[in-house]
């Protein structure tokens, strides 16, 4: 295993709008949410996005433990049955990747492509992590908590196993929890069988998959993925910003029917549901707005409940479609003050691109609708 | 709704490697199964392949119906319980898109850009179609059966309904079943919910989604999805052969450890189990061969038995990692004495492409792997 051979260096920026071949095969291994999707408070197994750096390992539960140690007074060692014999609490949490938006930056950071989808919203169920830190003592030197994965890899020429850390006083925050069902079923193994990291809030990146190992460490954590990626840069001089909470995006179900190619939306004149979701890390989703002339004009939509502090809200708006072409958009503000940029905020990793979704849609009188064979035919 | 804009006719072809935006839209929505996950005999449900042409449809399974009509003596109408209330069945089948291994041809054909990873298997539980054709009772005039979805589009330019028909002598097959679960689960939207069609041995197109309707015909059905798309040709000349029953195809697991982005393979020096899966829609798979040099040389690897006559077979193959680079093919060989060729089968559509798989391994010994947290750390 060489640290030195056959890695790109992050920073790789494509100039066009096409897909290198390398992109594409991270494209069909990383699965977003079809944003229809939205349609559901909690999105279905399999629809859920998924970002996965390395390969999916397969975990023996049997055999499986959780090892914690580093700067306290005692190491434990816990058994799947420990996780699931301490309290046990059940919370929908939304999750985003912190790239979602990437391939929408011109020039493109080469990584992930993903467009607007990179999310979805699970009820998880765990215990929380801090009365597990309680348990083992930290000392007075405790400063970060390093979360440990299985899933091992080459990134940025290192050859690593996929290890991310959050500040003490996050990892005791009250949601902050070890999971090990989503949407009442165990883990399946491309969520992190047999237990994950939940960071309610954070970006996808903080929730590690497949814990093998949490580390309370008495100095900030240097790990590839910690100190180098998932920073806001916008050139390659100085570390930039660490990614951390998600900044608020509001997204819809594109109305009306696709054309399977370009996904240019038809539909006829009328008057429609308009639905969506909307989400922040950084406080309450406080409004959303809708826009039916690529942003030139909002209007405030209704907003539904949240599905708990750390879930995305409902929305509806009643769109009336006029004959002719039409850019819809929607865009979020939350209780900071953050809002939604019409244009992209772009960077080197492309990071927290969450600028307003826009979609086209064209409201044609019906002409000719292909009829299914169940009506042409006696 | 308009025939005719926007909608791309069948048959761009792409020069460049590069994936254009357009084809980057469906290979964010469709879902290929990342090649680990080869491991399991069933597919965990999120991992299977996932090829959706329009939106998923939302269904109510209270009001859901599914009729039946066309050359019968009587009109049926079944509901969820109905469906569920006839003799079950659960049996394994193997599912890939007849697009899977599009993205690798050259020129390439415009449309969901897959690489070698659209297959899963499920274990699926319904109930045979045959007696539900027999109830209706079928007309001396009834020859194809039409399977109609709920999900609704724009392709080549016709507004339709998915919509795809079998003859009816494959129909009354009694492995040909409507499903109302998967893997022991009711039917997750993405797959079709609350009922869809399983065809074993045919290629995914043929499995439709979110029934809404069968029709018996007495003519060759004309829809877009059966009489234009999901053709083999290789000129514009001609309808082509239409596409039915999945080609034979292995593929392996890739050994060893990805770099994040080329995903090229690291192992060191050393012997390792090599799995996967092999599976043919036109015969038992009788035999897997193995390569460690580009397919120059092949050596035949050892088979383990089929979950069912319709889900693919297991195999493994030891093979030792001499320092180096190294290209891994696997090739299946079905009883019907069909064989993967080594090279592409180029074709308009980009259908059946079911060339050997090819994985770049390069073993290197082991220099520097970075240590995780909890081992440098007291």
């Amino acid at each position: 295993m060489s640290k030195t051979v056959e890695s790109r260096i992050a920073g790789t920026l494509i100039p066009t709008p096409d897909i290198t071949p390398e992109e594409l095969q991270l494209a069909v291994r990383n699965h977003s949410m079809p944003l229809e999707a939205l349609h559901y408070p909690i999105t279905p197994i399999g629809l859920h996005y998924l970002l996965i750096h390395f390969d999916i390992p397969v975990v023996d539960a049997g055999t499986w433990e959780l090892a914690i140690g580093g700067h306290v007074e005692r190491r434990l060692r816990l058994s799947l049955d420990d996780i699931k014999s301490r309290p046990q609490t059940t919370i929908a949490v939304t999750l985003e990747c912190a790239g979602n938006g990437r391939a929408r930056l011109s020039p493109r950071p080469m990584s992930q492509p993903w467009l607007s989808e990179a999310v979805g919203t699970a009820e998880w169920t765990g215990t929380p992590l801090g009365p597990i830190l309680a348990e083992a003592g930290l000392r007075e030197s405790a400063r970060e908590v390093v979360f440990t994965g299985l899933d091992r890899g080459v990134q940025g020429g290192i050859d690593q196993l996929y290890e991310r850390s959050i500040p003490l006083a996050d990892a005791q925050r009250p949601e902050v929890m070890l999971v090990h069902a989503i949407n009442g079923q165990p883990l399946p193994p491309q969520h992190g069988f047999p237990v994950r990291l939940i960071v309610p809030g954070w970006y996808g990146m903080t929730h590690v998959k497949w814990l093998r190992s949490i580390t309370v460490t008495d100095a900030p954590f240097e790990g590839y993925q910690q100190a180098r990626a998932y920073h806001y840069r916008v050139s390659d001089q100085g570390e930039g910003e660490a990614v951390t909470r998600m900044l608020p995006r509001a997204l819809m179900v594109p109305p009306g029917v696709p054309d399977f190619m370009s996904r240019t939306r038809f539909v006829s004149p009328g008057t429609y549901t308009i639905e969506g979701r909307a989400w922040s890390g950084l406080g309450t989703v406080t409004r959303v707005e809708f826009s039916d002339d690529g942003g030139r004009s909002w209007v405030q939509v209704e907003l539904g409940a949240a599905l708990s502090p750390f879930a995305w809200r409902g929305w509806q708006h009643h769109w009336k479609a006029e004959p002719g072409e039409h850019e819809l958009c929607v865009r979020a503000t939350d209780s900071e003050g953050n809002v939604q940029p019409d244009t992209q905020s772009w960077n080197l990793e492309g990071v927290q691109n969450n600028a307003v979704q826009r979609v086209r849609v064209i409201a044609n009188p019906v002409d000719e609708v292909q009829a299914p064979a169940d009506e042409y035919r006696s």
